[in-house]
């Protein structure tokens, strides 16, 4: 960690020096420009211009080279403390500037500005510790966008121009290349071009609707999740989208959780809410009924849409979004069970990863803070105990894992799964969290075999986390060529000419009644116009009929990524294609 | 229907007719009682009183014998008109009498008393003929109920006595049958005894919880619709639950439907609600693209839940909720298309009663007015062709129908199917209703043969109505005791003793691989016991397994409404329980 830390500092002061140098291009370029504020930013670094005319991308390629001409004059930042009366002098024309030293002045702290070379820019330091350490490969200026002041609407609308920069040539040019595969893969583009969802402005942002090809993918997705986990003993529960604020006020979110929609409110009945999460419910629903020890561990659960207000500025397609349809569990555990519980889990998320083709991914382990016992609520043997359940069992595994000590929240310790999807982002999927808390709220109870009664301990789980996220993911790990079992159309039959229709017709039905999703394609059009059409919706198999086939009672196959595999039997096809659907990836 | 009519008329006669005769009885029995008003009611009568001590139950037979005895004075009821100063000096005494009085007067209407024997009544009139028409078997007290002053809270609380009356003897006790056997069925009642579903204060009326059997049994229902659905060609989308105000603004909503929750206000954006329904959302997916003539028809279909704020008096267990889960479909038609789309609704509707035993049902066709065109919109020519279509159809399949003349909303003609349950009671289940105002609102458009814009048509349709309703409906049809198709738990293994535990372990995970839904009760209690709690969850098959069973490595079968079938090797029985899940009914 040490290592990595100080290279990322090093990396910041690296993209925090370059945008010093833009600035001091820019103003050779266009010695009308006013300066605003130039930091370093995740991936490269940004400037804020106040220009007199207008500029915009091709003016790029003019920058970097003055750039490079200034960098030769270039060798300390020097440092030069100001006065305030000094430091509005320097600045004087320059109403950014002088705004930045207004605020330096109310937080109390010393002004400053550093000088390279002839170029004097206010700034608290961060850089180099030579300008002629820059490697002048190893960044690229991407583009200029708008930018208001501060953020804020009300104000001037500056020009922003954009860099990355990176420790070298090869590590920037490995950031631009995943970020142009990324593009490729984005989910967005290709939810677009694949038909699965869309937006509309009337209905609102991050509120998606899903077209058949798109429903029939979340379908094939909830209902893998759905059949695993009634495999390993849950079961499906069903609960209404919205409550009454008492359920929020018993089990504390009313006071705590801060993206909820506002309330319904109504005048002779207290205020609606609709529900970011579900955990609320199912423990009411756990608590309309008495409950023995021998009836536990109750494993429910219940894939449902959760609504959270989240800013529009930070939603983005299908990754973060206002209507989320969580495959969300609870288990109401007795403590001696949840060994066995947290085994069940973790056999599941194994089997999702690997039928998926998660094979990268790593386990963050939440603990308490054993120096800071107070903060925490439950039994002290509990947490003990899980902790060390949590860590041996994914240590059996051999799984990679960090254990983040103290960064348990206050009701239970908590396992997060991470994994690097096919051009090596990070995506954090699956949770498991243990939970004292909502137990007690609620005041949940079982009766023991000395017929006492006692708290269970709730464990919360969600594997895919949410459809809409898993989907986005999906996406982009398989750039919308789905593997046969996902495919929301998997074959699609062409006919060369209407002559086809019947058989054409007749294959259709048979593959349907064989169980496939399958289309037919007898416009009138040029077999080469179908085939490319088809190709660009990324269907897996494409069967091609024509006399030939019709007559042999066969089908020519074209296999999505390898082309023509000849003509089949349909009997023969079937049977392969059936074979392939049972592999997941 | 004129004889129906006047035959509703004379009941309606009777009933007000006993309400007097009950009047009378009390101020007999207890002449310090202030009476309040007794109209005739659906399926019987009541009475308000103000008594001065408190009556119960209990003193509904001296009352009964009363009327008895006042019934031999009495002949005619003689008409009184009466000015305001004789009614009030009349019924100085009585608040409730004046209170209406004043109300006959502000209204304009004159003030009428009726007499029998010698009691009087203000009353506007509604009698049989003759007293001694009364037929005292065909009338029943039933209970005492507090009931406010004019519905009141702020009003006095006033005690009401209910009778039921029908034209004579057999009427009423058949009337008291349905209703014995309704309790029995009552949905609500077994909701619980079979765990199905569960209400809670803290999440709110109208909002019922499922649990995991309840919940098996809605994914049983939904499944069944969406296959059909998409055996006959319509296609899966999914919308969210809420939306921005602008929706409903476009499609009317906003302004005309009442029973939305109230919106969920935001500082910078628009209002946003929860849907209440789902027609504006599948409209504006279709705006989101442009269409062709070869497209159509267009098949969307969702079943998700809508949210209505009924009035809390009016909900009743599954059959009146706030939530309700719609097996919504849209389709977006052709006018030429029309008839085509019908019949396969129609095919549907069918195959779904016959499927669900539901053999007694009848349809109402809802026509427009041609002497009032003026307030129908859409073209003249798509409401008569349709019309036509629809009454064809019905026709030719020899349903019972009646067809409402100025029925059909401002936007289209309609179909309603209304259905007998078991024991006689009258459900409206499916609908389809066509539609040429939202197409309007949306601009909806498709591009015909010659390039030019048209209009589609949309037909709304549910078959189910809602999962909600329909499952109350369901419980009570079956009385709980669902076919093998349907039953949330078919098969439950009940071992003799602890040593058959890994035998009915065995047997369990067989079952459970062939596709059944099977429990395994190796408590350590009687057999008796065992057998008498599984009978009481309703399960279609009991397995006993003892030493015997385990041996022969047969089961000893029990089947539910029969009995003890003998044993049967678990081949046998798994090919005969596959057999009979196959036929839904």
């Amino acid at each position: 960690m040490e290592n990595k830390l100080s290279q990322n500092d090093s990396l910041e002061k690296f993209r925090h020096s370059l945008a010093h140098l833009l600035g001091a291009a820019v103003l050779k370029l266009w010695p009308e420009t006013k300066l605003a504020i130039g930091p370093a930013i995740e991936n490269g670094f940004y400037y804020d211009f106040e220009f007199s005319q207008s500029i915009n991308n091709d003016d790029l390629p003019k920058i970097k080279a003055e750039m490079k001409n200034i960098l030769k004059t270039w060798n300390q930042f020097e440092k030069i403390e100001e006065t305030q009366e000094s430091a509005n002098l320097h600045y004087q024309d320059n109403p950014y500037k002088k705004d930045l030293i207004k605020e330096i002045i109310e937080r109390g702290e010393k002004i400053t500005s550093y000088q390279s070379g002839d170029f004097v820019d206010l700034c608290r330091g961060g850089h180099i510790n030579n300008a002629q350490e820059i490697d002048l490969e190893a960044f690229k200026l991407t583009h200029v966008a708008g930018a208001y002041w501060r953020g804020d609407e009300k104000n001037t609308m500056l020009t922003r121009i954009y860099g990355l920069a990176f420790e070298n040539k090869l590590a920037l040019d490995a950031y631009i290349a995943q970020q142009e595969e990324a593009k490729k893969r984005d989910h967005r583009k290709l939810g677009k071009e694949l038909r699965l969802f869309e937006f509309s402005e009337a209905v609102g942002p991050g509120l998606p609707m899903f077209f058949p090809k798109g429903t029939i993918l979340r379908r094939l997705i909830e209902t893998y999740i759905t059949d695993l986990q009634e495999e390993n003993g849950y079961e499906p529960i069903w609960i209404p989208h919205i409550t009454k604020g008492e359920l929020y006020k018993i089990s504390g979110h009313l006071d705590k959780y801060d993206s909820m929609y506002p309330p319904m409110k109504l005048e002779n009945e207290s205020d609606y809410y609709l529900k970011p999460m579900n955990c609320p419910h199912f423990m009411m629903l756990y608590k309309t009924e008495p409950h023995s020890y021998k009836e536990l561990p109750i494993r429910w659960t219940c894939t449902t849409t959760n609504y959270r207000y989240e800013k529009s500025g930070e939603l983005t397609g299908l990754s973060r979004v206002r209507a989320l349809t969580q495959d969300d569990c609870h288990v109401f555990t007795r403590p001696d069970q949840i060994k066995q519980e947290i085994e069940i889990m973790l056999n599941m998320i194994e089997q999702v990863y690997s039928d998926f083709g998660f094979k990268n991914f790593w386990v963050r382990i939440s603990t308490h803070d054993p120096k800071d016992t107070e903060k925490y609520i439950g039994d002290q043997k509990i947490w003990e105990d899980s902790e060390t359940i949590l860590e041996e069992l994914i240590k059996a595994r051999g799984w990679k894992h960090e254990i983040g000590i103290g960064e348990a929240a206050f009701y239970g310790p908590k396992l997060d799964f991470i994994f690097k999807d096919a051009i090596g982002r990070d995506w954090q999927l699956s949770t498991i969290q243990l939970d004292m808390n909502l137990p007690e709220r609620f005041d949940l109870e079982y009766t023991n075999d000395t017929g006492d009664k006692e708290r269970p301990v709730v464990i919360h789980r969600a594997i895919l986390g949410s459809t809409e996220r898993f989907l986005s993911i999906l996406i982009e790990q398989y750039a919308g060529a789905f593997p046969l079992w996902l495919a929301p159309v998997q074959i699609k039959i062409l006919t060369i000419s209407e002559k086809q229709l019947s058989y054409g017709q007749e294959i259709l039905s048979t593959l349907k009644k064989a169980g496939f999703r399958v289309e037919l394609n007898n416009q009138n059009e040029t077999i080469g116009k179908k085939i490319r059409e088809a190709e660009m919706q990324k269907i897996p198999y494409l069967l091609v009929i024509g006399d030939k086939e019709m007559e042999a009672k066969s089908v020519a196959v074209r296999k999505r990524g390898t082309g023509d595999q000849g003509q089949q039997s349909l009997e023969e096809f079937i049977k392969n294609a059936k074979n392939e659907v049972g592999i997941k990836i």
